[in-house]
């Protein structure tokens, strides 16, 4: 796990407090039906989840860090998070997530759906405990905005001709977003100035889109055996991203356009036809040219960063971004 | 339609504001993305979604009426109940309500999950706008016991031996929860003290409780063209509701039980099963146990209403319970 392991080393500063927020999650999970207990306790096993509470403790060690109200937010947003994460799995019908059986796959549609549900009610109670208007309207803000890019992606799936523009709006609203309320809601709890607030609000959000397009890329060219799903999974499930819409541009590479088209709205794959698809975005620019739009994000997040002094934890957040660039599951 | 005349007569004295409430939730439920703005328009276009506002401004109104604040709780109820009939209509894969095709049969069960998930973000967003922490926390808890008591009514769906207790606490938290929300909200609201909060509360759940147990009798009482769906619905969807456990536990009929028990089971059903069993059920006790039962509660819920001094507002609240008892759609 070279992954995990690279994170432990970064989050160190912060081990001791990422520990309690996992300790808080579960205390704050807990329910009177056992099958919500074991669900909760299912779903929030499954491992990548400290990134948006790294993101927001670090956020708010910039300024004055207030550790009980950043637990607060930091357990709401992994919650929010998770909650999300079960809906989608519903959505995309998947069995498995980074090698562990879904919620939907285990307990089935209508328990995942209430799962979710619940887990928004939750948060509710958790966020109000910060006791900051702001906050509260960030986190309301934040889960409509993701609900919007979550609709958009529906909306759009099967379509071959969809632009780079609306790709963007896609994920910077479904994924990106939620990491840009990470840094905000640390800047803000943190009593940091509007400004700051601004700029730790860019750099999540520069951050969140680097890594949902370091996201798509691997789903090209990685294996079941690192991502914990097969390569190609976006395209069974229609969905088009960066490498594809890049490879879709390249006019020497017309041909292919029509059998994308029709593999997108198939219910069923041949894998030989997925593999080929595959293959042919792998072999041409298109991973490379989403390569560099991540890294220029990277970049514009570094950017927003380094308005603010040196700092230990600063270059934590600095490092965070080669970590999203250059992970590899 | 005898019913909404009922109700129009009765909230004569706050209509100007139950349209303001209408109003707000048209605004407040407005997205960028035209699908959202399609499916609520469709959602809040159906009847019968005042109740849960009247309750809460009239309850409101014995003491300080704060109506701007009572707006915003009133919307965010309604948002609240809307999401949750959404998802509800999913796992019940129900394709009309009140005889209107439901979000899931019109756009599918992903823009339903996502439908609802952002009425709950909204939701929290007009909640943060009252700026009391003792709602903050009434909402989270009431949205929580409300999946609470959906995921018991899923894990205890097609089991005849469902007991009495069982089948209370499943309706008190998944409709008599929000009812009592109401009334409390309204209550903490409209400053009233400890023991008023306590009684208003005590109200609006007896309140719910009448109201769930009418609601499960006209299942078997009514036809399509009365309450917008077929008798029985609830027999097909495996729900064992209090008027079948009465006619369970009647033991000269203990013959049925075997019958019920595979109806409830099967996936796909006979009309004339269904026909016999609401028949049976109908004829025996059971309707004019459930009948007594929801009485009882009517009784108690005025029994904390007459703690109030005598009013107007007090006698709506009075009637509504006479409405709730004796309304046949």
């Amino acid at each position: 796990m070279k992954t995990t392991a690279a994170l432990s080393r970064l989050f160190a500063g912060i081990q001791a407090d990422l520990d309690l927020v996992d300790k808080t999650f579960q205390e704050r999970a807990t329910s009177g039906l056992d099958i919500l207990n074991t669900a909760s306790m299912h779903a929030i096993s499954s491992p990548g989840k400290r990134l948006r509470t790294a993101l927001t403790l670090l956020s708010g060690k910039l300024n004055t860090y207030r550790f009980q109200k950043l637990l607060l937010l930091s357990v709401a947003f992994e919650m929010t998070h998770l909650a999300t994460l079960i809906h989608d799995d519903i959505i995309d019908e998947a069995s498995t997530r980074r090698g562990h059986p879904t919620v939907n796959a285990l307990w089935g549609d209508k328990i995942s759906i209430l799962l979710g549900d619940y887990y928004f009610a939750k948060t509710a109670g958790l966020i109000a405990d910060i006791e900051d208007p702001r906050i509260d309207h960030l986190f309301s803000d934040t889960v409509a905005t993701v609900c919007e890019g979550t609709i958009l992606e529906i909306m759009t799936s099967g379509n071959a001709d969809l632009s780079q523009e609306t790709y963007f709006e896609k994920i910077k609203n479904k994924t990106a977003c939620l990491f840009a309320a990470c840094s905000k809601g640390g800047a803000i709890i943190s009593g940091a100035s509007p400004e700051e607030i601004e700029r730790l609000h860019a750099y999540g959000q520069h951050l969140g889109i680097a890594f949902q397009i370091i996201d798509d890329i691997l789903d090209y060219t990685q294996d079941q055996s690192t991502i914990g799903k097969p390569a190609g999974n976006d395209l069974r499930q229609g969905m088009v991203t960066l490498p594809l819409i890049y490879a879709l541009e390249d006019e020497s590479q017309n041909g292919y356009r029509q059998q994308v088209q029709s593999l997108l709205t198939q219910t069923t794959h041949k894998e030989e036809d997925i593999t080929a698809i595959v293959g042919w975005v792998t072999r041409g620019n298109g991973v490379k040219k989403s390569l560099l739009d991540a890294h220029a994000h990277g970049n514009k997040a570094r950017e927003a960063l380094y308005h603010f002094p040196p700092s230990p934890d600063r270059d934590v957040l600095d490092e965070l971004i080669d970590f999203v660039l250059s992970r590899n599951k």
